[in-house]
């Protein structure tokens, strides 16, 4: 387990760099992370290349033992390219060109942009590629950063035009797919087919799907274009990309795989707290199934939220450690020092603007050395599955039926239940195939049919599984047309019950239609004692081989079955119909939840030496069973 | 009495057209309405037309009976037509040109959609003027659905140009009526004047108001072209169109003129309950004072609501029952069956997805069988008038003044106070000039000045009809200008007062400014025991041969006098100078309205035999007066 | 002093004129501003002039003693201009060309707005330049009235160009000033410099603040050209332009300075109440520290509000009396009668729109009578002086960090103190030198660092001042990047504290995040039983010679120092480390502020002879120590 810490080396004064590189090592730092926005400098004007100011930063640096992550510029096209190529900056879905001066500017598929990141990436792959001190590389800077994954430019029409092509051979398959025929867009030439745009009615969830992955792709080919560069010219070194919190509009399966490891951002206050924190970590920890990398970390306040609260003492080390007893194997904080000048002026780093010390400094070195302290720490692999997928996402997000209804709140529910029990849990893409060392797999709104993926759920479950699957599972064809079977498609026989009806669940505090309402509860069919909550939706189910466990105990929906529950070989499936309010209350009395949890969270850690350790972290500003106030504690609980 | 349903053969294999006849005649339904999105199929490219496959499903349908409503599928200009004239898309008020992938994205004023919309509609008209199975047409779809009334692109510039010629004849009729001098606006070619469009301070109210007006006009024309290719291709049909709950941007006194009857598509979960449903029936039944068809009736859950509620069991046959005692003789349900592809997937029908029979299907079956158990059964004229006016309604939406002010709200709280009283209501407009059926007529904030009407009536009133007239009537001239006569402007003689000040009234949590209240109480001249609740308008009066009601009870207005009475002849105006918070209070207290009333709702009909039946429904979830919820009792009260 | 009012003898028939001058008499007016909208009756066609018109009309009001305050009518380029010229329109920031039709749609840097303004601009000058009943000039009226002061068309951006270079220089230098190299957005030429506009993160905060700065700049430019030539054509008449409430976006102290005086527009219902009225008649009167003119007095409720809520009797002349104990010499009442027509027609005037006299009629009359029969009365020279500075504004506008933090707001909470008090207070702008007439002078949130005022501070200081500084201030270079120095940035040793950390303050209830509290209280540093509230920011101080006088009392901050004050030869300096809820409380306990106050406002005037007048306004609904609700009391209190 290592440290390190973003340096931009361009903004200060070469006379301040020995000093920075003497404060990092004296902070513990390994690593330092360096050239993201630096295209400018690299390439002051077109084809002409100037390293020299890096190459004696990193001498600097080198020269106390810090290595090097070297990052591709690519986020940043200098001004003189987009004044030479305008039609770099991507179009917004209204028509309106973005303008210079920020970041992300760029749109993925204009051909000038690829062809001069193509050229940047290569004179400076060239150029560092098999520097002593270059150790690995990150690719560009959190792609799609400031919903800029999707453009609306004439050179995304055509590019997704042939994205088209080549998913649908030809337009009768398109039209057919699609089911242009409603409202009578069915398409006679490819160029007809619309983008997303300004409309009064929505366009074509299908089209927009669609659209959705396209966008995702390009960026996903544009990191290949890269990697393909880097490998060439860099070999030995690692490749990642730092990933974000919350992020989806990129398919973050696609995009983690082409790399080696994958690195996230982590910026807790973006977050609704360290749940939600926990849930990210784990997506990154599961995107590859390995350690990862902490490529930013959250130093202190911030410069974009709302209110930029404050972040209490011994905060930013135990996001460390959380981070660290999640999965990471670096921890790099962002930035060395704060930034005087431009957009992020408000956001802390490990210095102050004055250049001494602030509180992050201090956490920093704190972590390195508690960490250094303890044998390499590994993840134990989770027996708990949750399946986690963005076209079930996007999916949603085009047509939520009810506006209340996200799937990534139907996941952090399930997720937060589980992590609040403190039992861990991986996540799996759509496509898992390789199930068996889970006991229990559960499926939050896979809205999408995957026929292969019921072939290999009806295998494992046989084998002792048990699939937990909710509402709205299998309800729509690959292409976001709703499924004409009985519901849910192709799972009646696994689940062993129809879906009879689906219902949104207006909130409490809807009044605009007179007080008609499906209930507010369900109920075991065997009691009539204890009830739980439910929100948002709600489905009647009627088993044929399944055996109901609840039951709908008041208003429009009494009486019939919510949940229910098939024993196939010597595995089970349970279907959840309802979402419950509060899932710890349901899980605990299924059976899923132990029935108590306390407050501090613990995680269990393997050492290389194959013993069991035990870390005890105190999210709170009180003290927990001994373990103060944002605290961690590690202790070694087996001999194994 | 007779129903339907909208069926769309282009969505569904032909395989199934045969099992859907059958089902539409195990529902008893008579008639099918068909085409209105199908423009891409009818006419598959450019000059190419195929009528076939609509043959074949006419044919299926015929062979079982069942009657064809054809549609005019302008609505939906194909793709390649949008391709081939990009300029058919509307323009947004910002200049932004909307995409195709919808819907209703044409403009009315481009040549080029009027071109190929009387081409395919010729066509069609030639095709199936005279076939056997087609009883009626409906003209197009919802004319301004989803906000599409007004475009602002260059054709309708120059068409509003040339609509102001043909209204003002010259350039300085239209600068004096449209008091273009202020701000220094006054015009010295047709070509300057503005369309609506961004500006940070308001353009003019007079040529917005004529904007509203002009497009408007600009889709009656466009079905005016329509109707007259229709009226010589086929003869002996009806022409129809479906009219929309809570459309404002149509005038639809003028939208209904032209058509053989009025259609109307009805969505109560767009609207606030049973009692606008009730109001916008019977404004569909008043616009041509007879009987209409519910084109579109909501069967289920919508998909357009933020939350699209549940409906419970028997709500789909009550709200049928209710559109056939508010003067519907056919009921439409839309659609057959639930669509597994495009934008409205959410949207329920007759049969669910699968193909199997949802609620909606066994509650048309019975509202159609026990409606064809009736003699049919017909509105009785109500004694009641409301004036409703939709340039009125613009020039306030315009300047409302007081942000809470809504034309439509006024109407309709007095509409629902008549209604919980069982009182038959119908519409009138400006222009209704056969009065003598009515004893009763009201005039909520009739903005626009008359004098036509002053005269007519005056008449009225002297022959022992009770005219009500309300706060804000009689303002303004017809170019949306301020009256410069005493207020009411004409009318001061009829209401027997003049209106000395108007005041807004801001709602009780504003703050902004020290409490200044006008008051909030207006009370009985002859008594300080009883007072009610004003809201959003206040006006003080100056009787001149009026007898004094009201006078306000408190605050800044104290005193001042607030509802006067006029005889005149043998009838008598009464005038309204505030908004009260409860119109049934006021009805009440004023005799206008019984002193009670139950919650069942009461509706007296007519048989051919001239007997009154009795209609009783029960909007609720509970039982009333042995009334089940949801449920209806018919019944015969006399034998006249 | 005097009164008038503005008329528009173009919105009325020539035979209305004469009953209206007499009416203007009658009220006891004395001035009649004219001519600001009507470019168009002035130059009803290019190169066309008639003032024939204009000529009548003053002829006959100056028949009956009227003095004409003429305006230049560049506020309304014509339809026939605009037509010439689309480029004369404003462009929005998302690049939407403004529409013609309102008022303020020109762009101050288009050449074509600039040659017609100089051409119409003269040749008004030239015919009433030398006008016997012309006393003096208004100039446009309104700049950047309805959010028109930025355009970003691209004549602004090239003039934004050349302002950069004449301000910079070189780009290097500005490279350097903005710090560009953050984001690699440094510029090798002058033309890819970007203006804000639409982008997904933001824009450069130092190309922003010039951006706002070039802004204002040009309508200054704009107002220097008209004055240029009215001094030509015009000797001996004044030349004023009317300022607005609340408005941020222009300098008011650059606009002022080649006026002979400041007027403005006195709308108290886009405030808050009286003090903020006070607030900015005191603003009007400082930015030359003379008396100043009301161009434009509310008469009674106005179109442009939510509400629009009602006038109480007696407030317009309240309204006019406090203008006049704030230093207003003349009081212009908005406008002779209301107008039927146009934008503004539910706004009031001292006539109704039939031409009879409206309240404010009545109150105008009174006023003039009474105020006829005091003598000349001055301010008396205030000695608390609040600096107040647009670039401060704007800076934390564009970066407020935490979203409530207002620049504004904060002024006015200090301001509203001392209001509270019947303290007079003056403001200076931060270039202010002449100090030595004030005893206390306070500083908010100074963002921007001032050095020359550091110097001038130390020795108004040494000779017995108080300066009172908040949190925020000398923390930003002059472009808007942050000092690296220790905070506030120079100011150490005046203050004789350096601050150490800073905060934001989430608002109660802001729940996003777990529950990280600040703090909410802060309390003396010798006492524990006295605690205050603070919100929105907070700063921990560390003294070296000042003497802590609060500390923070709960929460994170808990201990730290709050408050400091440093004695400084006979002065002090209080620095103030967090945002009181209360300024009235916390004044008090500093003895910043007397003990208590009344409700009345009372100002202390100086008559001519020397003596002090004491005005006493009460601004309630109710009766105050005899002084009856909207009303004043005037009254010689000394005889010095
Ligand atoms: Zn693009
Ligand atoms: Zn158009
Ligand atoms: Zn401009």
């Amino acid at each position: 387990m290592t440290t390190g810490c973003a340096y931009y080396p361009e903004h200060w004064s070469e006379e301040r760099w020995e000093l920075d590189a003497q404060l990092m090592k004296e902070a513990g730092l390994t690593y330092v992370r360096v050239g993201e926005f630096a295209w400018n400098k690299f390439e002051p004007q077109q084809g002409t290349y100037d390293f020299s100011w890096m190459d004696k930063a990193i001498d600097i640096l080198a020269a106390h033992g810090l290595k090097i992550v070297m990052c591709t510029p690519t986020p940043t096209p200098p001004p003189w390219l987009t004044a030479l190529h305008p039609e770099i900056c991507r179009v917004r879905e209204d028509g309106v060109r973005i303008s210079t001066g920020a970041r992300r500017h760029a749109c993925a598929n204009v051909p000038a942009y690829q062809t001069f990141s193509r050229k940047i990436v290569e004179k400076i792959a060239e150029h560092y590629g098999q520097h002593e001190a270059v150790v690995g590389w990150q690719i560009d800077n959190e792609f799609g950063c400031g919903e800029t994954t999707r453009c609306y430019c004439e050179h995304c029409r055509a590019a997704f035009h042939r994205w088209l092509q080549e998913t649908y051979g030809d337009l009768e398959t398109l039209n057919s797919a699609w089911g242009t025929q409603f409202w009578g867009m069915s398409y006679t030439d490819w160029s007809q087919i619309p983008i997303p745009a300004i409309t009064t009615e929505p366009q074509s969830p299908s089209m927009r799907l669609d659209y959705r992955r396209f966008s995702s792709d390009s960026w996903v080919n544009f990191q290949k274009m890269q990697i393909d560069l880097l490998r060439a010219y860099s070999p030995q070194r690692w490749l990642t990309h730092n990933f974000m919190i919350r992020h989806w509009s990129l398919d973050y399966w696609k995009l983690s795989q082409d790399l080696d490891f994958v690195s996230y951002d982590n910026y807790p206050h973006g977050l609704r707290g360290p749940a939600e924190t926990a849930m990210n970590l784990d997506l990154m920890w599961s995107l590859k199934r390995k350690p990862f990398w902490i490529m930013e970390q959250q130093p202190g306040p911030v410069n974009w939220h709302p209110y930029n609260p404050p972040v209490p003492e011994g905060q930013v080390r135990l996001w460390s450690h959380q981070a660290y007893v999640h999965g990471a194997e670096t921890v790099v904080y962002f930035r060395f020092r704060a930034a005087p000048i431009g957009q992020e002026q408000y956001h802390r780093g490990l210095l102050k603007w004055n250049g001494e010390k602030d509180r992050a400094f201090y956490e920093a070195q704190q972590f390195t050395s508690e960490i250094k302290a303890l044998p390499s720490l590994h993840r134990i692999p989770a027996k708990t599955a949750i399946v986690f997928d963005y076209n079930d996402l996007w999916s949603i997000e085009l047509e939520p039926y009810n506006r209340n209804f996200s799937y990534w709140n139907l996941v952090y529910s399930i997720y937060e239940a589980y992590w609040q029990h403190n039992i861990p849990v991986e996540f799996i893409p759509r496509e898992a195939s390789d199930l068996d060392h889970y006991e229990t797999i559960i499926v939050p709104a896979a809205t999408l049919i995957h026929p292969q993926e019921i072939i290999r759920w009806q295998k494992w479950v046989e084998d002792g599984g048990h699939l937990i699957i909710t509402f709205r599972s299998f309800t729509r064809t690959y292409s976001n047309t709703s499924a004409t079977q009985e519901l849910p498609a192709g799972l009646t026989n696994l689940v062993g019950a129809k879906v009879t009806s689906f219902d949104s669940v207006p909130p409490d505090d809807y009044h605009d239609w007179y007080n008609h309402r499906l209930g507010k509860r369900i109920r075991p069919v065997d009691s009539t004692f204890v009830t739980f909550e439910y929100k948002i939706w709600a489905e009647t189910l009627q088993p044929t081989t399944a055996t109901p466990l609840f039951q709908y105990a008041d208003g429009l929906l009494a009486d019939h079955i919510a949940i229910t529950q098939n024993s196939i070989g010597s595995g089970r499936v349970t279907y959840l119909g309802c979402w419950p309010n509060d899932f710890n209350e349901l899980g605990r009395a299924l059976g899923w939840l132990p029935s108590q949890h306390g407050q501090l969270q613990e995680q269990l850690l393997q050492a290389p030496n194959g013993r069991i350790w035990q870390a005890l972290l105190n999210h709170y500003e009180y003290p927990i069973d001994e373990v103060a106030p944002f605290d961690v504690q590690y202790s070694q609980v087996s001999d194994e």
